[in-house]
């Protein structure tokens, strides 16, 4: 019956990017989100979809939702920023969502760093914020370099773990280029995400070497005996990744003064009504802090010039972080943004259930 | 010839750390370094050297030697900071070493990150300042946390590409822990250095897979084909590793207006008399201006005691960054630290030179 439903969406659906942000709002606002909190989730959700980041694009309102209405999350947060020192600050986040909370540390972050030329922001008694490049970029956006990191439940083993341990703990970096979209990396530091394994599951693919590891830590390549995601790195050198996944913790829940990794709630449930307490940190630089802002312009622009100018491999391409990602931006903003079938049975299932009228097929 | 002598030298030669130190600043004095360059340069390399990171300990020495004889680096540099806000500040390191720009450069940040929070400084005008890990580390000794990074000339491959870009630039983590060694991460953003590519064909063994590409960018694990390294991840991943290292290339030469690592001359030489203007970045936070000290400091030991207690893989050992360094560092520290062959030939030469008292061998 499942199927049938399934297999009666159509292959190719896609809908406009405003449309996306009205239903967004709507349901997220039916479900008691308030003003602030709806336009944060819409904007970070949106934004990565038009990006191409589908992971953490729309796919991950159904769930949002189901946190807000079991109570984990706060739909009207009391967050309290307080600037402890002229380049620092602390935001408690009031367990509304990770994304209100990443917007609004990352705002503060930039307003320091305008003041006093770099700014960072520790975030406590927060939640999953979805894609880390959002904050990051939203640095960008004001003419500032952004980092954005945050821990999440355990996923990923240690460099000769059996274990998970760490989350996929995400770094996001990026840097504005004058006349051009920004310097963009966003990266896990597994060496692949969760959902890339369930995705090879069910179309019975065999998983790349050293990305995944059964229940006694040992690599494997069938996505279905996979118990845990190996460090970017592998085998032999995940204690790159590790570190540096041990770097995102460091500051996102010890700064923060929240559980590590390990120890949170996992963000799949079953329990839904407790807060989790999730930790991120924010830190934004003002080029010209440092050298002229047109000095530090020419510097990134020879840069990327030079790194786009280099040969690739056969029929390879040769992309500085983020060129993809505005790539996919730009079709996605004519064409549209597609869901599949499984999203668009879920939307579906939100409209009816909000009463708000369902997402526009374009085309 | 060269082979007999080598062969001369003996297996187990080690020397004590003190003794080290004294013949480092007596050779550094003698070849025009001032004394903060000497105690800078010595400083960075018995640090890297105590705690194992052999790449980037005392084998460097000679090298550093002909650089300063031959006019690339200034051995009585004049270096000037300007603190141009009060988070942020920029050193021009005068052509001198970068090891003494590395370490004023992180006191500056330091200085900052006590006052307001956090401090941050671009260097330009350096040189190589041996591992970034003793930046970092020098902040972690000051309850602060640390990171380092700089670019290096090209060795590593873009993601698909086909030609050395980046180098192999290092992000170096560090922060303090109470009661123990500092947390410590100091990573190149390839899977590996390019001396093990060396030492490999030295002993005739193969590599490990998807770490080095041939001259057409096809990955190789014959020594003997190498022509660059692969970033971090591989063929599959890579684009993590080589965004990592264009962070790194923002961070140290965009914010000081330096030339990017594809056009920096050759660390090797053959121009060692024309100054190479390395940029570095160094950041310092200070925990406790974002939540309590006691808080920091709990949260830290309790995500190190969750990571040490996690199962191993069978005959494996799980470790948190720096806890084989230190470890390392306890051993060499009681028992002196190695010179193989070829570096008693070179500290033999050097002593001989410089008519000081040679390295005395422990035991």
């Amino acid at each position: 019956m499942n199927d049938t439903r399934r297999d009666a969406r159509p292959l190719d659906f896609r809908v406009a990017v405003d449309d996306l942000e009205r239903f967004m709002l709507a349901v997220l606002r039916r479900a008691g989100a308030d003003e602030a909190s709806a336009d944060a989730v819409t904007r970070a959700l949106v934004t990565a979809s038009r990006m191409g980041t589908d992971s953490h694009g729309l796919r991950l309102l159904p769930h949002y939702l189901q946190a807000l209405e079991g109570g984990r999350i706060r739909g009207a947060p009391r967050m309290r920023f307080t600037r402890h020192l002229p380049a620092t600050g602390y935001l408690d986040a009031g367990d509304g969502f990770g994304h209100l909370a990443g917007f609004t540390a990352m705002e503060q972050a930039a307003t320091m760093a305008a003041e006093v030329g770099v700014g960072a922001v520790a975030v406590g008694n927060s939640s999953h914020f979805g894609a880390a490049g959002c904050y990051a970029l939203a640095a960008a956006e004001r003419g500032l370099i952004g980092l954005a990191v945050c821990n999440s439940d355990p996923f990923v083993l240690l460099h000769q773990g059996r274990a998970p341990f760490h989350g996929t703990n995400p770094i996001a970096f990026a840097a504005p280029v004058a006349g051009q979209s920004p310097y963009l990396l966003d990266m896990a530091t597994s060496a692949i995400p969760w959902n890339r394994v369930r995705q090879y599951d069910a179309i019975g693919r065999v998983l790349p070497d050293q990305v995944a590891a059964d229940a006694e830590g040992r690599v494997t390549r069938a996505p279905a005996e996979v118990a845990a995601l190996l460090p970017l790195g592998g085998s032999d050198f995940g204690f790159k990744g590790a570190g540096l996944a041990g770097m995102v913790e460091v500051l996102s829940s010890t700064l923060s003064g929240m559980l590590n990794g390990f120890r949170l709630l996992p963000m799949g449930g079953p329990d839904l009504a407790t807060p989790r307490g999730v930790g991120h940190f924010f830190l934004a630089l003002n080029p010209a802090a440092f050298v002229e802002r047109s000095t530090f312009e020419a510097c990134l622009g020879d840069y990327l010039a030079d790194l786009r100018a280099q040969p690739a491999g056969s029929g390879a391409e040769v992309l500085a972080p983020g060129d993809r990602e505005w790539r996919c931006q730009a079709r996605r903003d004519a064409e549209g943004i597609p869901l599949d079938s499984a999203n668009q049975t879920a939307y579906a299932a939100l409209a009816e259930a909000a009463g708000i009228a369902p997402l526009r097929r374009l085309g």
